[in-house]
């Protein structure tokens, strides 16, 4: 079989490497993997962030190490989990002490705010690359991909498209909005304490970080359901409209990774407890859909709309 | 301060990014990071592998793939420990099958061998590189870099110096040793069974990636110790001799890492033990000299040798 794309990749890493483990509760699949350690489960994830794809050379060295640990937390908040510890590998051209102090200034704003440990890593010389493993803990309420149920509302949390709009932006060469914009794609904030929150209540849950169509495709794909969602309910900044062309404009918040924002499916009896936590932690918590028997159809004022909008693929861009 | 090299770059990253955590019972400093769990402990341990300083043109995709998991699990036994779990960040250049193949088929030797679960993982397009992150396991018994004693043996399983007289086969361009030397380089073994046995008795140890120079220096330095060290008795290949200048014997088989052998050290009591050991599990395990309370001497027939090998270091080459 021939490996075209990332999907087929991944199909042949898991047809080559998974072996049986009674510890291994959840493997390749997920946001994190998930290993029992006696009372308690170990999540693990890793994550490489690249000049290009993931940071472009107008980031300072604050915001790549900055970002290159919160996209790894958010994979932690994605399933309900408390980050523990990192270990991190980097791959470094030169030794810029200047670059470097930034960067590890960026990376210790969330290792501070989380009490994390870096336990161990590697050093190298290279083409710019940083790899981060985040080991993270969870006493039971895991929030898998696979556990979306039929009927389940489906949020959203904070806004999305904000991310695709920086970039955008940047593309247009449009400064005066870029200033207002930039932080959403330089300095995403992972949703650990409402990730946190949300696993004693919530099913299924993924952060958005190829984007609404993609990841929520995950969710219906790993739990064998569909979704309606309602694009008039997606959130977003009314600036967005200003910015984006019109035809573009689903492409931007369906279509556009990088939010890091949690797309969660909850029984439908829960909503006013998740409208108190939506007060209390001062993030908004909005229903755009529901979980269906079916495919995901896209609606506006009720009637069906047809997209076209894939995902991130590092392969096939 | 200028972060000059390797060493005053692990040396801001330590400063920077340390928090204290009970959990942690060995953090940065040693082959792998140790982290209490319950009733027992796990090994953590990651390491990236490059074109050029790990691997290069002339190795096929399954070598790549063999190699670079080894060289973590190595981190494993140098400590005592079983590797449980694996995850890998892997940049491709670009999906060629046949590569990729090779590769996760160069891996799976390895994963067989030690029944170890691939369970997650991030996939990119960029400038090959691979980071692999082992977890293992640990009852108790964990050999420490730090846990030299005065008086102390100092043994070395296996031969060393081989991988580094394949390279310079290569670099002499001389094809009549290189089909023998080549697999020390390309295939090297990690000694997870030996390390777990030696785990009951020794008392520190290390994994000779950089060299017996820095290597044992490492472990010198980290219990506060000196060392004599026999060259007569280091182990080695007598085709070595016929192919290394006799000046450069020394870098060879001292400067020369990549041998993935360990370095133990052990009170002398269990002499006897070890040679039980080396017989059962079929690897020579040579004494080469003792802990001592100065620094580290070379002696040749008795006489004190002056040398003056450093270790690898990525950033000055």
């Amino acid at each position: 079989m021939k490996i075209r794309d990332e999907s087929d990749l991944i199909d042949h890493i898991i047809k080559k490497t998974q072996i049986s483990s009674n510890d291994v509760i959840k493997s390749i699949g997920d946001d994190c993997a998930v290993v029992k350690s006696s009372n308690k489960y170990l999540l693990m994830t890793t994550d490489t962030s690249l000049e290009g794809p993931h940071f472009t050379s107008d980031y300072t060295s604050e915001e790549v190490g900055y970002k290159a640990l919160a996209t790894n937390l958010s994979d932690i908040a994605a399933m309900g989990g408390v980050p523990k510890f990192i270990l991190m590998s980097i791959t470094l051209p030169k030794l810029d002490s200047s670059w470097i102090k930034g960067f590890y200034k960026g990376l210790n704003i969330l290792m501070k705010k989380y009490n994390l440990s870096l336990i161990g890593g590697d050093t190298n010389k290279g083409k710019l690359s940083i790899t981060i493993q985040v080991i993270g803990e969870c006493k039971k309420n895991i929030m898998y991909r696979h556990d979306a149920k039929m009927n389940d509302d489906i949020y959203i949390s904070g806004k999305i498209g904000l991310a695709r709009t920086a970039l955008m932006i940047k593309k247009m060469k449009n400064t005066n909005y870029l200033k207002y914009f930039k932080k959403y794609l330089h300095r995403p904030v992972p949703r650990i304490e409402l990730g946190l929150e949300l696993s004693k209540i919530a099913n299924a849950c993924i952060d958005l970080s190829d984007g609404l169509s993609k990841d929520l495709g995950l969710i219906c794909k790993s739990s064998k359901v569909g979704a309606n969602i309602d694009l008039d309910k997606l959130p977003t900044l009314k600036r967005v409209y200003n910015i984006i062309p019109k035809k573009r404009i689903y492409e931007v918040i369906i279509g556009g990774g990088e939010d890091y924002e949690l797309c969660f499916t909850i029984n439908k009896r829960y909503r006013k407890k998740i409208k108190e936590i939506s007060d209390k932690f001062k993030i908004p918590l909005t229903r755009v859909g529901s979980i269906t028997s079916g495919n995901i159809n896209y609606y506006s004022k009720n009637k069906l709309i047809k997209l076209n909008i894939t995902g991130f693929d590092h392969f096939n861009k």
